[in-house]
């Protein structure tokens, strides 16, 4: 169970948030003196999207309490010495199987109405990583994910091959019609009246006949994911997603490629999510890593870069922890679902910029 | 025509290689000074590997052949001001119609005895770029890459959806059969005895049967790059690749990865070789232009520390061109069959470190 702060920790979360937005120096002078150093850290986020004030309740409180119900369940495991590999796996099934998500079960459809589910694993330490791409029927593809990268001297299996795999490792699997819901089939259909590859998971799109598809314009919502610190600075970074809506059959996105929507090395775990194509071209997730490891940036400078200088406004969120337990969950776009504790008290469920 | 070097010109090679070997100072001064700057460059290479010393003619000399070949179509291309898009997708057609490669035709075979072909095109400037994976039928994946990159909205598709998306291009296509050589099924019968996923594309395999395929212990040949560079700094990178001999059905390797195996920006392109996991996890290709970028290291110093300090002996090359007409080719295996040239006159075609 996840204690929310009273006025006392609030006052302490004020204060942390501050020293983590100190300058580099500052920082690492609290490094060295410990003082930032070695919490466990959990951050998961349900999407980036232009996600609206106006959320009906119906379509808000159900995801909320799908965040409030998986950061427990990973604070406990954090809590009960579980490593941040098995952490952020644990929490992203229960997010696949929560169908108000766009991963696993609630995964958005392809032109052709299918479900095309993808999901990447990575350990920070050793840096062993494991993806599918193209499942159909596994019903959590992270777990999926992270057998392939124990059980296979490959990363990444996908479409045919990685349900065959499936089949042979006995992970469970389910006709495809689980991973549809009603609300999906009537995503797909706007889009296809709109004639767009929309990432939109909470609204109706409008309807502007293009000539050609496209994915500009639209809000994006719905891909999970999760990141997770020990206080022995152990790290792990974990995404899953159904991907676009009207997306064309044999899309591969961000989440799967290792560097742009999942990456975890020695220095910090990071997720994001958004447009998978401007994700991709950005190299989102390394690129975190690569401006704490090659420029000596914060975890929140370096994750401020890449949402506010390398993405376009309204195409990428992420969330990262870093060894040292520092969370940051930045976003260009209107709001995205997200939840965060640390071990020294700070906990925040947020879908919008301020709460 | 490639000219090839007289003495004088050896001269000059010999004063540039030089050069680009100073301190970063000293490089810097150079391109202040328009030294180093805004010559056309090209590199191309047929893959990195454990290659002896004592590979025998008829294996060498075709290779060499088509190095050759590839380089000259790749100069007069760049020499008629195509952009460095078109050239590096000129030049891996070309290495892709070569039966003695492991990409397009020569693909090497999966445990099923099938090709599955992957590629991966990138534009450093826009930094468009496209991908496919699970190619069965395509001549030339790395134009279907771009066809992805220019034709869809978005970067990459893999396996059914590739292929389909193929003829509705009208690409040429033609049956399996077609890719597969003698050589290659001779290959897959020696890794199915050894029981190993291998790279290995010249030499037999050594019988030592275990448990459990590994890609550990092999050499790696076959997988085909270019990059270049035009005179307005224009760069783009493209690798193309059957990936390893006995893979498992669906596995994906490096190259279709962004930042893997293959990235263009506006300071180099680069495109590696080796074993695909291990690239992967290095994030090769991106993480070179990100110690340029946020390091402020040279194209050569970047390319270098990828090579020495960030992947494990014997485990990967890359070819690597920079904004102000670079080239650098490393390698941390015994041989990467290889070749240059630039405006300023320089031209290699090698193999071994030395030769």
């Amino acid at each position: 169970m996840v204690a929310f702060p009273s006025n006392k920790e609030k006052k302490k979360q004020k204060s942390r948030v501050t020293i983590t937005q100190h300058t580099e120096k500052t920082f690492y002078i609290l490094r060295i003196y410990g003082w930032a150093a070695m919490g466990w850290a959990i951050a998961l986020h349900g999407g980036a999207g232009d996600i609206q004030k106006s959320l009906p309740p119906e379509r808000r409180e159900p995801r909320e309490a799908a965040l409030r119900h998986c950061l427990e369940i990973g604070v406990a495991a954090l809590k009960a010495h579980k490593s941040p590999l098995d952490v952020v796996e644990l929490v992203v099934r229960e997010l696949e199987n929560h169908p108000h998500y766009n991963a696993g079960r609630g995964s958005v459809l392809t032109t052709h109405g299918t479900v095309e589910m993808e999901a990447c694993i990575m350990d920070g330490k050793s840096k062993q990583c494991g993806a599918v791409s193209g499942l159909k029927t596994v019903v959590n593809p992270i777990s999926l994910a992270r057998l392939v990268m124990e059980k296979t001297p490959h990363i990444y299996l996908g479409f045919d091959g990685a349900e065959a795999f499936a089949r042979e490792q006995g992970v469970e699997t389910i006709d495809s019609s689980h991973f549809i819901t009603p609300e999906n089939i009537e995503r797909l259909k706007q889009a296809r009246e709109a004639n767009r590859v929309q990432i939109d998971f909470t609204q109706p799109l409008p309807k502007v006949p293009q000539e050609t598809p496209t994915s500009s314009g639209d809000s994006q919502i719905g891909t999970v994911g999760c990141v997770a610190v020990d206080n022995q600075g152990n790290l792990a970074a974990a995404t899953s997603t159904g991907g676009l809506v009207n997306k064309m059959v044999g899309r591969i996105g961000d989440t799967p490629v290792v560097g742009a929507g999942t990456y975890a090395n020695h220095l910090c775990a990071v997720s994001a999510t958004g447009k998978g194509e401007a994700i991709i071209r950005a190299t989102v997730a390394r690129d975190v890593a690569a401006l704490m490891e090659y420029k000596g940036l914060s975890l929140e400078d370096a994750a401020a870069h890449l949402i506010h200088e390398s993405t376009s406004p309204g195409t990428a969120g992420l969330i990262a922890v870093s060894a040292t337990g520092e969370v940051t969950m930045p976003f260009n776009t209107t709001g995205m679902f997200r939840a965060c504790a640390t071990e020294d008290g700070h906990n925040e469920i947020a879908i919008c910029p301020f709460y």
